[in-house]
């Protein structure tokens, strides 16, 4: 399933011999659709406007009703049996671009109404077939320029076998989602649906980040034997979910789930996971097109805790601002050329208090149901800590009044992914239950390196020695008031870095369940002082690439098989 | 003089009466070239794609051609004496307002072609007069929606009494290039447009960043007290320049200017720099549509050093990216979500090494000619800094084999601005002469916050507890290999952290040689151990607006007049 620039679902090249003649009656029927739609445009325009006004509807018209475009089309939907999507699309896309070559900036502009059309067509041509991401119900591998993260959410895991997109970083969101649904993804693998369509054989290597279109029998035969390897690899590993998470000498190290969902949370469990780590809560506010309610909140933490009541569930508060804004909130969101540095995450819900005490409510009634704990992303200073927490007060005094039952002496901790929170850990340390370093975000301040941008990607690396020392000064800090310190960015799932992290005096990780087994395998082949020793060497180079190397190479120490 | 939106200069709203018919004339010669243009376009779309293609055009023609709306025009210009420019835009925009509450998505969208008709109207109205920007030849204050930082350049201070624009923040660099050039500027100040027209009596109050719109007789009296007043104190402050900088027990503290411009460099002197600490280059590339040349870099180079062969030039090597890329480097510009954790400043030369070898070439050949020295800005990771050296050896290769002269030992340093760099300065310091600690961007990514971003802009501050230990940091391991520390950000030119700057170890700022003055008095004015005592107090505190309230209450005992 090929998806287009514009979000349409642009599908297979061809149609069956057949079904020419409905499609191409299909064809005529939505262009005569789009026609009677212009018209009205047309009309409006011109009793609302004046003539003179409408008429720019009648140039649209006049080329909807173009003998000659038509027949392009349906000639392409006859003879190449195109589907009648694909059919439009490529006739007005050539169009389009014949007038962008025209040599002039204002014929290259009027390209927009050839687009213009062709948005129409395939509207009327597609009818609500688009929003058929979440219902497909045959084995499909989908390929798009872009998934957004709900879309994302709304793949089932059963029928989608893989997904790519041309746009996107690793570390996106989306690619963060492929991998909590289990789903073999490359994301920002870089242009190439012009190479596909529907039907084609497609191999995605979600380990090498590779798209492979009409692969040859050999490297088919080889991604098949690979793809059998890994399952019985993870049905190891899955058995690995059973036993302690401590050192090769008996340290015991905390593994938590990272979740987006509520329905992860057996899966996290399944995994070896010792509670929730990090449980998202966007979705909650992705989802629909209205804001969630208190209900809604309490109903999805309701979820997550009550088949682990005793385990520790951490809420971190909504942290939306760097992706694009879902509908229910796009009143608020700001327009900023760098979101990411932007009204983003806690400053943007101390913006909003409606928002934020809905979702603070929630938490602390849910919190009497289980160990659920409450998390501040994106803290940056002292005093946004204590604004957050002052609206914690107060709504506790407000559950308090109104008689309702909730959790009073909840813990409060913090994300440590500004780098000055990180710088000034000590301060914090004193105002907060824990802490949870996010890395993702960490390394992308800390390095100046927007994650999702592919140009600068290579500057991106966890191992870089500025890293390892920011999460040295975190842990040294916290030590120093006992403060608990987890690592839940996608450093602490990957399993090159458990050992350095441990070494440094992480005692708590929190990944995506998949990635738990791997990480467990790695925390009970190694010591403690085997670990610091691995720190302590990372601590001499300079650069990231030779830490990286460094790493890699005392990770096939220890196991030699898994992670070759 | 009101700029609109999209970058024309719509002028004075009223003509006098006397020229309403040349008025009206050259209103209808700019419609009739319109329609000239509009037609070839017609033609050109019918011959190469069909007249079904031309007739988009033939719609836009009608709308043009329609005397209905000429009436409408002309009718504005002769009975409100409104100027053809003015009375176009207004009427077209009122068309595509109606437009676009016709109610559906589509209709919405032609406001479009209407748009398209105003820009080609005022581009003909205006001809080249949009240029007349650098030409300005009598007093006036500039209004717009923003200024380029090249438009800003451009500006002549003999005539611009002061610009106010409604985006931008007050670290942009259009801000920072009002300071340069010392006109009073508010940049950012939201919109004000629609409430002014030609003619109107604005006060720009820089100081206070605020744009008052016809002021009543009091408040006009008291701005021309405070204006007078700050003549007086500038005056005073410039007879500075002529003394020693140096602390109260008689430690010499280096004072350089930053510049943007080989003009600044007198000014810079007779502000009592000894050097220039930063000489931004980007203005060689942003003020003509193509690249500069190694002669245009040199010859600029060679202005600013002939007039102070003796003094150190640190000429900081291309910092685009962040900013609008000029014309002359579209091509190579990408478009990302977040430029300023993009592809900037150093990462983007290191991706086009013909642009960066040109500088570079200049830089060495000119540094012959006096104490020229080489600056490389955003240095992310000790490998980028070694890359950036090896180009720099190559192109020394390439001079000697050449046979052009060159300077071989010249010191090459480091904008410490991206925490990383600040966090492994130790490592960074075996590899370099010197330091620059860039605030600006420091600030930025410690903080997590987009500088021109006016809706975080409160959580942006240089006293934020993270900063000072991020320079201490700084300082500490520079100190170790006897390496120099300059800072050169924003914060160097603010009188309000001299002090603690000094405290911290700081021997050398660079700031905008305004600044200079005030900055020698606050210098003149401490002692070492008074420096060092407020800054150890300054590091007990744990927010920035604690820090920022005592360094303030420090400066006024120190020099109660001057700072109140």
């Amino acid at each position: 399933m090929v998806l287009g620039t514009e979000d349409f679902r642009i599908p297979r090249r061809f149609v069956s011999v057949n079904v020419v003649d409905i499609e191409v009656a299909r064809f005529r029927s939505a262009i005569d659709a789009v026609c009677t739609e212009i018209s009205e445009n047309e009309r409006l325009a011109s009793e609302r406007l004046g003539a003179q006004y409408g008429a720019i509807f009648t140039a649209h018209l006049n080329l909807a009703r173009d003998p000659k475009l038509r027949e392009e089309i349906e000639e392409l939907i006859r003879e190449r049996t195109y589907a009648p999507e694909f059919a439009s699309s490529r006739v007005l896309r050539r169009y389009a671009k014949l007038f962008q070559n025209l040599g002039n900036q204002y014929m290259a502009e009027r390209a927009v109404d050839i687009f213009d059309l062709e948005k129409r067509l395939l509207r009327h041509l597609l009818g609500t077939e688009r929003e058929e991401l979440a219902h497909i119900t045959e084995p499909v591998i989908v390929l798009a320029t872009n998934l957004t993260p709900s879309e994302t959410a709304s793949l089932n895991p059963e029928f989608v076998l893989g997904f790519a997109t041309e746009v996107g970083g690793h570390t996106s969101h989306t690619a963060i989602l492929a991998g909590a649904l289990e789903i073999p993804a490359v994301v920002g693998v870089g242009p190439f649906l012009s190479d596909v369509s529907g039907g084609d054989t497609i191999i995605i290597d979600g380990n090498h980040g590779e798209v492979i279109v009409d692969p040859d029998e050999p490297t088919l035969k080889r991604y098949r034997v690979t793809r059998d390897r890994i399952k019985t690899a993870n049905q190891k590993l899955e058995l690995l979910g059973q036993l302690e998470s401590k050192t090769a000498d008996g340290v015991p190290i905390k593994l938590y789930g990272n979740i987006e969902f509520p329905e992860e949370v057996d899966h996290c469990i399944k995994r070896g996971a010792e509670g929730v780590g990090l449980y998202r809560t966007e979705f909650l506010y992705l989802k629909d097109d209205r804001e969630p309610s208190e209900e809604d909140h309490y109903n999805a933490y309701r979820r997550v805790v009550d088949p682990i009541p005793t385990l520790p569930v951490v809420i971190r508060t909504l942290d939306l601002g760097a992706e694009k804004f879902p509908h229910s909130l796009e009143d608020l969101a700001e327009v900023s050329p760098n979101p990411v540095l932007g009204l983003r995450s806690v400053r943007f819900t101390l913006r909003n208090l409606g928002l934020f005490k809905t979702q603070l409510r929630a938490i602390l009634r849910a919190a009497v149901h289980g160990d659920i704990r409450i998390m501040f992303p994106l803290v940056t200073s002292v005093l946004e800590l204590r604004q957050a927490k002052m609206i914690l007060g107060d709504v506790m005094e407000d559950l308090e009044e109104e008689g309702i039952p909730f959790c009073r002496d909840i813990q409060v901790g913090m994300m440590v992914e500004v780098p000055s929170a990180a710088l000034l850990a000590d301060r914090f340390a004193e105002e907060v239950d824990f802490f949870s370093i996010g890395t993702n975000d960490l390394i992308q301040y800390t390095l100046a390196v927007d994650r999702a941008n592919p140009t600068v990607a290579d500057l991106y690396s966890a191992a870089d020695p500025s890293i390892l020392r920011l999460i040295r000064m975190v842990v040294a800090a916290a030590a120093k008031k006992d403060t608990p310190v987890v690592v839940c960015g996608q450093m602490s799932g990957d399993p090159l870095y458990t050992a350095v992290l441990i070494g440094m005096g992480i005692r708590e990780m929190s990944a995506t369940p998949f990635s738990l087994p791997i990480i467990k395998q790695v925390i009970r082949s190694i010591t403690i002082p085997q670990a610091e020793e691995i720190a302590a060497h990372a601590d001499t180079l300079d650069v990231a690439r030779d830490v990286e190397n460094y790493l890699r190479g005392e990770l096939k120490k220890i196991s030699p098989d898994e992670f070759s």
